[in-house]
């Protein structure tokens, strides 16, 4: 597996793409982006857990059992969330006018919203966006696709890599948005993977639905699980390699590949959490079992009262501890030790559940590096897992205050 | 049942108690506190979930099975949590201690500590305190007891009332510290009421695990579960009364006022949050189940993204439905009314699943006051159940990234 540089979906064999002012935002921002696949192509998708499932959600919860799927139509700024029959009925028509502009079928078009809850979305706006963004789809059009996606997030997140499949070159590139409201769970915010790979559609539901669970699934920034959660796979076969319709030497070619690409978005999403200053990745070794190790990570990370002594670089690594033991998994803390690793170097808190005395000005300086790793020997198996969270700052706060303003 | 302005525990017949400067916390405030009841007393305790216990809590955990409770001890400004077995041992040496100069054996006693994790607690500095502390005892100590249990709490909370058990008069009195890491599970931080009424051991242990439910398990800070959560009842008898040995009329006039206490302690609790502008009360009504309605109510005043709304006056209900979407609580969103209403009025933002159009002024008014009501109908069934949060502030982020500094 080979990372490339500079690329997005756009050097996909087969796909185009577009991103364009629509006018949904009130920023003057890109807000609308078509993705399409000239090749037929099959794709897999999990969606939030969320009771509340915003009405795009329902759509392509229909759509996507559709053996052929050949576009993607996202706007920002509007989750279309909360909205009701007439939500519903928005959602279905941003599908089937892209699909009369694209000469498919409603089908065969994905659908995602986001941003706001609880606000019609502006159709006469969206209704000349997809249009427009229709007309301007190209080859060069990915890096404008990943700004179309974004909300609130500083930067567009995409990452591109090419693999070997049955002695063919496939790429995967993908594109996805953070960065408040996150808490996948089966899913995260908005995130889209092209590849030129042939692949059986069960069995890129299956490598999709493993992937998630070490990727967006193990990331936190604020413990709130969105209305909106979206993964996903698009593979339109343009690499020209024997389909991989099994889980043999191909499939873990491909599956290397796709989690890659699904751990590093999610990462993406996390460095670019609303009011993060710093990245924080907890790596538990040696648990019982994988469910405690991802339950015992997931818990360090998504504590506020961490997430605040990292925004302080603060080593009170008591909160670490007590995290891991209201996350519902079976542990015995006689065994654990734990770490805090940076650039600035390493220090051991506690040894054998026993507190060590550490140099507090070296505990500073480590923390106080853009990415800080905790890291937590169980000492009680042999299972492992890793979440990434950021810290919890002032200007999380003053972004959510006023969010809709 | 009557509220009794200005009293505190040492307004129970036969309680002594005392807050003295121990020496443990940095900024010269009280931190050591004794409770005495001198008639031979009942107690019922419920103890943090956290798999992580703090050493007293696992002292209290045998010392709770004695059938006379007399005294407690309590320090703030060192949790003794995370300390491995010497902090065990300095538990236990806080009760045997405080049993020896109150002429009582180590089993009568109860110990509880808070402040911060993984500390080695000052045991000369302690030893000293408990000393001192005994010997203050006095009929006019309780205020002094309930500044010494406090720790960024920014006032000391107790409530005071009395009602009426089989003829006779018995009084009840609380006194609880918040105000970080609050998110009681089966009990909360630290909570002490003490009671003249003659109560029988098990049947006060049921009343007050029935109680925690409604009361210091329904309220939510941060969302991080203490290692040393603790709510204790003792009952000393000395109002005269006939034994409370049942679950008959003079239990429900006993269970009436030792819930309002319970309430009236954990609202206070959440008022003084850390870094909290406001209160923030879910009620949610018609649900189908008590379980669904607790867990609704409390996922919607959990949610960190509700929390910064509120503190930006920002009436974004779709957070809300979003919450209540991932609490795990069944429910069909085709039925829910949401409405917000404080002091300044009332507006409902949904009906029947629809969001409704809404003057976004008086939207802000209604939301900037000290106390602000969440009230959801689910119109599904009879339940209902009532959680209190607070606002997420910068002062929170503030207060947490420098703990121990």
């Amino acid at each position: 597996m080979k990372i490339l540089e500079g690329k997005s979906i756009t050097d996909i064999s087969g796909i185009k793409a577009s991103g364009i002012v629509c006018g949904i935002k009130k920023n003057g921002r890109k807000d609308l982006c078509v993705v399409f696949s000239e090749p037929k192509a099959v794709a897999a998708a999990v969606f939030t857990t969320n009771k509340v499932k915003a009405a795009p959600i329902l759509v392509d919860m229909a759509h996507i059992q559709s053996g052929n799927i050949q576009a993607v139509v996202v706007n920002s700024g509007n989750a279309n969330a909360c909205t009701g029959e007439a939500g519903l009925e928005d959602a279905k028509e941003m599908a089937a006018l892209t699909a009369e502009y694209l000469g498919i079928s409603p089908q065969e078009v994905l659908v995602s919203s986001t941003g706001v809850i609880g606000v019609p979305l502006p159709m006469e706006t969206v209704r000349e966006g997809i249009k427009a963004a229709c007309a301007a789809l190209s080859k060069t059009g990915g890096m404008d696709a990943a700004a179309a996606i974004t909300t609130t997030d500083t930067c567009t997140k995409t990452i591109t890599v090419e693999t070997q499949v049955g002695g063919k070159t496939v790429m995967l590139s993908g594109m996805a948005k953070g960065s408040g409201m996150i808490h996948p769970n089966m899913a995260t915010m908005l995130s889209y993977v092209i590849t030129d790979a042939a692949v059986d559609k069960a069995v890129l539901q299956k490598a999709l639905e493993e992937s998630v669970q070490d990727s967006y699934n193990m990331i936190s920034v604020d413990g709130d699980t969105s209305t909106n959660d979206t993964v996903m796979v698009l593979a339109n076969g343009a690499a020209g390699n024997t389909p991989i319709t099994g889980f043999g030497e191909d499939y873990l070619q491909f599956r290397e590949a796709l989690d890659y690409v699904n751990v590093e978005l999610a990462k993406m999403v996390i460095k670019d959490g609303e009011g993060a200053t710093k990245l924080i990745e907890c790596t538990i070794s040696h648990a019982a079992s994988v469910s405690d190790a991802r339950l015992l990570a997931k818990s360090v990370i998504g504590s506020s009262l961490v997430k605040a002594a990292f925004f302080g670089n603060d080593a009170n690594w008591g909160r670490v501890l007590c995290a891991m033991g209201y996350s519902g998994a079976a542990f015995a803390t006689e065994t654990v030790d734990i770490f805090f690793e940076s650039e600035a170097g390493c220090i051991q808190l506690m040894r054998g559940g026993q507190p060590l005395q550490f140099d507090e000005e070296a505990a500073v300086a480590i923390m106080a590096q853009k990415l800080v790793r905790i890291k937590i020997d169980m000492k009680d198996g042999s299972a492992g897992a890793t979440a990434w969270g950021c810290d919890l700052s002032y200007e999380y706060v003053k972004i959510n205050g006023s969010y809709r303003t």
